[in-house]
């Protein structure tokens, strides 16, 4: 490629609405264009990258025996309206009327569409397993579109959906897409964690993140370092810490006037955080009678909603009101805790609670606080699970160590389905014995366009951005010096330029005229991983400089060697 | 690839809604999968098709210095509100709300878009010309979705859009485009046709259909087999046959009771149908006036209505009312004519007409006819101009020959915009002066799904589909006889097909286990266009058998010359 025939636009600073790094420097490289909330034109350059990441993809789906299709963007409600998608999903499925008022749904994901396809033409357990996958602009209606390509409204997903005859099956086909997200991932040349993740409202029977670390990432992964385990922050068991102890305080009330924080009672009584106890009151409310529960976490633990959810009993919980708080308690919200309740509620300690001795609790009185409580000694034995997310060096529930976290960007997402859509939809085949038995299926996920901004997340610096070469826009750059006055320079890059695609390097020439430190900065700052400086100074002694996008310095290189030096750097 | 591995579903009969040839072979062949009206799955079969058309159209708008990007599919009404467009368009154009309530158009092409997106980035005329393109789903709710992937809802498209500082610089950009198309439709293997086009309704100074030549089509080409000249019917220009002779018979009005139909009144006084002449009454009204034309073509020939709008004073014409006939020729219609109207009338007439001399036409007085009317004689000269459709035989506007008609389906369009979008819009740039004036502009379609539609009513057979080598979805099928029970025919069949792969050939394997028949048929109706049958009778003489999809039989080949021979026969 020639920049003369490329469209190049830079800006020096962001739009003030971009917040986050990838995203400012995706607007400053002139990667994208936003039309309107979280819809962005893709721009020459950032095209490029996403053709390179839709390709990595397409390869590895294929070798994995995936095939590939494409489903409409448009689909019909009644689909939707079959698995209940259609009201069970809120204002984020876009919907639309067509002329004579039937309804469609712009697709964010294609279950109904390829379960559809699936049914008419899968008939014997013959044509078992398959895989079909599409890469598709897809459309969310964000209650909040931010940050870029990260969470935009209009995106570019490819999804991939297996079908099996059982279970056994599908964690097979889970297993090697699992397997070729690996390869995907490795290839983008990306640090990424794949993590176990909760299955949460999709339903199903397994399911595992893959996110692109990076400091800037919104969620939490957690996993040992000595070991295989790893999972998200929602999904990560929490073991208690520690044995429980003896008693070796009286139980004593306190006076804590005012404090109603665990950190506010530690300062006053000079006990560490970590003697303390946190109480969460919860109301369950079913057939109009109220429930109470008393979730006990250590003070400086963090509740984790989603395992709230599934302890027994508190599948739709509702934090207590205050009036509740008094019926219940007898006391304002700040001084609750296990120890003489107004009315009988169930406690429920989180396990590291649970293993506490001598601690101190809020004592259902204002102003008051027990200090040296104990379990079964001055109140009865509480139900125990686990409620909290892990913190570092939790010990790893596989036992193999103790717990690391880092942050994360999710790009992509396998899951195991089983038969929810398959059964809603009556999609079956015929087994061995001429029996129909329902499809179990998997579903697989990858945010293509989020991907760039999660790589650039990872990857960049003060000059902009530093892309792995496999998804860089360009591998290479020339940058000749004074191509308008030098016959020499002029001609060691054309010929430089031809032998470098011969070699299949995807290479782009500075042909514009620009200075050299405007020149620089633009591809420092889109990100090319490679570039080779090309001036008369170096040719007379038969020399070109190469630098490396993060190299601090230049490297001379011999004209005759440069193809094969840069085939080496690129591993080609 | 292996058939087993990939996904192929063929049908005996194609369903009821399927119309057209090309429709019904896509459904039985398994390329598409109708999921709502207009709106189709690709199939993996489809699927790959597609992509070589995208392929070979991205490539030749790469080498001709368009840029590729990607524009969104939903698109902000505010940017067609800006143009007008969002009124002018009817239902065709698909609207949706937010979940915020602002409106959207999902795109039928992108004009506005292309238009906003370079009145920010461009500035001076130095980036100038500059052409971008992008391939991207379009939806276009039209009122009877019909015949496929030839008129959906849900298509693919390729639209570029190029911009230029003056009229020159557009038509060089637009010439550039010309000559991309033909290389493009040429590289698809299609036999194909560039006509002259009426700009129609988007305005602008020139404009070409790209046309694939099938007798099914439903536009009607014309052409000079001896000169250069080709236009779509609207917008060839009719000439005079012959020159008009001197009056030889007196005007006689002549009985003609209930025939209202050139062709009945031919008939009834035995005078052949091109001495008579048609009358069609049209009313223009404005500011609350009518006006009144008569418009007169010879009886064999087809009023042009395209012609008809531009005929001064007659942009906005409507057909006149019985009424309205009444009372500007004192008759019923179905006896009009150009002599002694009641009030005075426009007259008129075709080229062809105004050079008739002793015609037939209505005397203005019900059941009668003039014969032997004249034109200056027995009633003023008329206004003439160009009102019809050409015919085969007429003269060649270009002057080297007669005309010739075929039918074409669309699939191509290049026009010159000039000004309209960028005036609308305020897309100016600044000339060598700083003075800032609008982008002359050009817009060049491909309808790059209705091309798979297109070219299949070129080519197919009885037996099925016979893709042209470039788009086919494989360029050839192995087609191995009892490959689970002959060693030789497996050890065969393995080795050519790495063979094959190696030399680049787009191969697939028919390893599914069927009867020769049934895969034989399965090939022929996906229109493979390249078969090679790995038998074990032909392998102990050392042959393989090769037929191409239109060949009568097959062609024994030695073992060891196939792969040359089947690049032989690819031009590879």
């Amino acid at each position: 490629m020639r920049a003369s025939r490329f469209f190049i636009s830079t800006l020096k600073e962001a739009p003030s609405d971009a917040e986050i790094v990838s995203h400012q420097l995706m607007m400053r490289a002139g990667m994208i264009k936003r039309l309107g909330s979280g819809i962005y034109t893709y721009m020459p350059t950032g095209l490029r990258i996403i053709r390179k990441v839709e390709n990595i993809i397409r390869e590895e789906m294929n070798k994995a025996g995936a095939i590939e299709l494409l489903m409409p963007l448009v689909q019909p409600a009644e689909l939707w309206q079959e698995t209940g998608r259609w009201d069970k999903m809120g204002p984020e499925l876009m919907r639309v009327k067509d002329r004579h008022g039937r309804e469609f749904a712009i697709q964010p994901t294609s279950e109904e569409v390829v379960t559809d396809v699936v049914r008419s033409e899968l008939k014997s357990y013959r044509q078992l397993p398959i895989n079909f996958y599409h890469i598709q602009t897809k459309f969310r209606d964000e209650r909040r579109p931010r940050f870029g390509l990260m969470r935009g409204r209009e995106f570019t997903m490819k999804d991939a959906y297996s079908f099996d005859r059982d279970v056994e099956g599908m964690q097979k086909s889970y297993a090697t897409m699992f397997e070729a997200y690996t390869k995907i991932f490795t290839r983008f040349g990306l640090k990424f964690r794949a993590v176990a993740a909760d299955n949460g409202a999709i339903g199903g029977t397994g399911s595992h993140e893959f996110h692109v670390i990076a400091s800037t990432g919104e969620d939490a992964l957690v996993y040992c370092p000595t070991s295989s385990y790893a999972a998200n922050i929602e999904a990560a068991e929490a073991l208690a810490s520690g044995e429980r102890a003896a008693p070796t305080q009286e139980l004593t009330k306190t006076s804590t006037p005012g404090k109603t924080k665990c950190e506010a009672v530690a300062e006053l009584l000079d006990i560490p955080l970590q003697h303390h106890v946190k109480s969460i009151a919860l109301t369950v409310e079913a057939e109009g009678k109220k429930t109470y529960f008393l979730l006990l976490l250590r003070a400086d633990h963090e509740l984790n909603e989603i395992k709230v959810n599934k302890v027994p009993g508190l599948k739709e919980f509702r934090f207590s009101t205050e009036a509740e708080i008094g019926e219940a308690y007898g006391t304002v919200p700040g001084y609750l805790g296990p120890i003489n309740t107004k009315l009988p509620v169930t406690v429920v300690a989180d396990r590291t609670v649970a293993n506490m001795a001598d601690f101190v609790c809020g004592a259902n009185e204002a102003d008051y606080h027990y200090v040296g409580a104990n379990w079964g000694r001055d109140c009865a034995e509480p139900l125990v699970a686990d409620l909290r997310n892990v913190v570092e060096g939790d010990p790893s529930p596989d036992g193999k160590g103790v717990l690391a976290i880092e942050r994360g960007i999710e790009v992509g997402h396998v899951f195991q389905l089983g038969t929810a859509y398959s059964e809603a939809m009556g999609a079956t085949f015929l087994d061995e014995a001429g029996k129909p038995a329902p499809l179990q299926m998997g579903c697989y996920g990858i945010g293509v366009t989020r991907i760039l901004g999660a790589a650039i997340e990872q990857n960049f610096d003060d000059k902009g951005i530093v892309w792995p070469d496999a998804i860089a826009p360009f591998e290479l750059v020339l940058c000749p010096m004074g191509l308008d006055r030098s016959e020499m320079v002029r001609e060691h890059t054309e010929q430089l330029y031809a032998d470098l695609q011969a070699a299949g390097i995807d290479v782009i020439v500075d042909d514009r005229g620009l200075r050299p430190g405007a020149m620089f900065a633009d591809w420092e700052l889109i990100g090319v991983p490679h570039r080779i400086v090309i001036g008369e100074r170096g040719l007379k002694e038969g020399n070109l400089e190469y630098q490396g996008r993060r190299d601090e310095a230049a490297t001379s290189v011999p004209v005759d060697g440069m193809v094969a030096f840069i085939k080496g750097k690129l591993g080609k």
